[in-house]
């Protein structure tokens, strides 16, 4: 199968709202009147960010998803992408797995892919996305502000647990490793919750590389400091209520796991009931895990607001 | 040398145009009151698209060039890209002559990196550019009509004529070797024509993949056909005016050879005067190589008009 070919019979639908569907130069689009685009790229490589034996439904799904992620973390809808894969074979069998799952998630948030490209090479999968915002309505990381709430969506720490037991360090039983598993192939995107945090939030990020790691990146833009509540944080990891593990297990999990596509976000204690109300608008479960403070720096504080022993390396594509 | 630092340090420079500079989930951008946001996207794969050898000041000047390209062929003003980036290790030296090699070209063309993504992995680069076009006025694929002409800008061939002297199946005078090696590493995307042309041209394409192969798509998306003058094509391998080739070689190097990065497009005859002023208003040379055809099809022509015997295998990345 020719590389035409290939795009004609897996990534070719209607244009909807795209002004030219897949193959022509360029892709249109038009974002509304008032709005902004939000754009966001990912690449994944084997290896890095997925095993060669991954469900390619699932792979399909997490390569849009963790873009979605992005624009979640902006408050962003969703509106369009574009698919850059290289491919070391033509695999039909993959690549119809690889668009269900694509087009699946794609088709709940309304988003459309619009251009793309195609090559023989190691197998990466590049998409970038599209979004849309009202004009100066985006969530920044710059926000936060001394004395904000520090708040996390979902459940933190069983992705990195299901790639854990895939790599043999840590042993499962069936149930947990499936729903964990489930958790690292195929995470949710929070975008109905990052809408409705529009105006709401001070600050957000999309947790993908751990909490404490991203959770930095936010204090350097907004120029402050936090303290996260590391006991709060440790029962968000939803396998600890099937199976006991050791708490620095537990605490390096939740804390620097990395692969949560989660959302971090910061909101004045004064907004805690509208925070409340978006969770439950965008159906979407929500944890106060700790605080903003003026001082510099991350601190873990144990259950007696003491300073946790325990060291957290942050997780680093290139470290 | 973390991903961070490799961001800060190679991929981050002052924000302008867009809201937002590299470093949040996502960049925001906002065409102009009446413009749509063109978009493409290309894969870049070692071995595939670039040799290993390849100067990398060079790949960095590539990899944006073809994207502009796409943008050329729409006629679309460039604005801003992202670039994902995936490198088998951290190299400074690598990354700096990449990076001075793609801003340089950025700069050139008012284009802002608005953000990327960096992982370790096979070499492969994907950048997505964005650029913006009066609604309604981009050049499209679907236009051509019968009675067109057919024109071509630049010159043809001679960057597969280096790729071949690079593989070994050809030798070349240095001073040869020099010119078409420029012309396959560092092409010039037609920007300026591509503006030029809007209101003129009634189909456009950029001709990366071989001029036959690609007024192939044109073809098929105006359903038209098309004779093209062999000879006329034949005169625009510059490195003719210094050496001999058979013709047979020459016309398989303009007709199908690839990697010129110029532009294919269709124009109503009364139109000439106009073509010739857009091409003189952006300095770029433009040649008529044939004209669009009720008849579905391609013809290949000679001196006297006759079908020529010679057969140009299409370039597919999967053939």
């Amino acid at each position: 199968m020719g590389e035409f070919d290939l795009i004609a019979r897996y990534f070719t639908r209607p244009a909807r709202r795209n002004a030219l569907g897949v193959g022509d130069d360029c892709a249109l689009l038009q974002p509304g009147p008032g709005m902004q685009l939000a754009v966001s790229t990912d690449l994944l490589v084997e290896g890095r960010h997925f095993l060669s034996t991954v469900d390619p439904r699932r792979l399909g799904h997490k390569s849009l998803a963790v873009n979605l992620s992005d624009l979640a973390a902006c408050g962003a809808e969703p509106l369009a992408f574009t698919l850059a894969l290289a491919l070391p074979a033509v695999d039909e069998a993959w690549l119809a797995g690889f668009a269900a799952g694509m087009f699946a998630l794609a088709d709940a948030h309304g988003c459309e892919l619009v251009g793309g490209d195609t090559t023989r090479g190691p197998l990466a999968i590049n998409i970038t996305v599209f979004g849309e915002v009202p004009s100066g309505d985006a969530l920044l990381r710059s926000g936060a502000q001394p004395g904000d709430d520090l708040w996390v969506s979902g459940t933190l720490g069983d992705a990195r647990l299901a790639l854990e037991a895939l790599r043999g360090t840590v042993s499962l039983p069936e149930a947990v490793f499936a729903a964990a598993r489930r958790r690292l192939e195929e995470p949710q995107p929070r975008v109905a919750l990052g809408r409705a945090l529009r105006g709401v939030a001070s600050a957000a990020i999309d947790i993908s590389d751990g909490l404490l790691g991203d959770l930095g990146h936010v204090l350097q833009r907004s120029a402050v400091g936090a303290s996260v509540d590391a006991e709060a944080a440790a029962a968000l990891l939803a396998a600890r209520t099937q199976m006991a593990l050791p708490p620095e297990q537990v605490n390096a999990l939740v804390l620097a796991g990395g692969d949560d596509y989660e959302l971090a976000f910061t909101a004045p204690s004064r907004l805690r009931g509208a925070v409340e109300a978006a969770a439950r608008a965008s159906a979407t479960p929500v944890t106060r895990i700790g605080r903003i403070e003026a001082e510099p720096g991350l601190r873990v504080l144990d259950a007696r607001g003491q300073p946790l022993a325990q060291r957290f390396p942050g997780f680093d594509h290139f470290a």
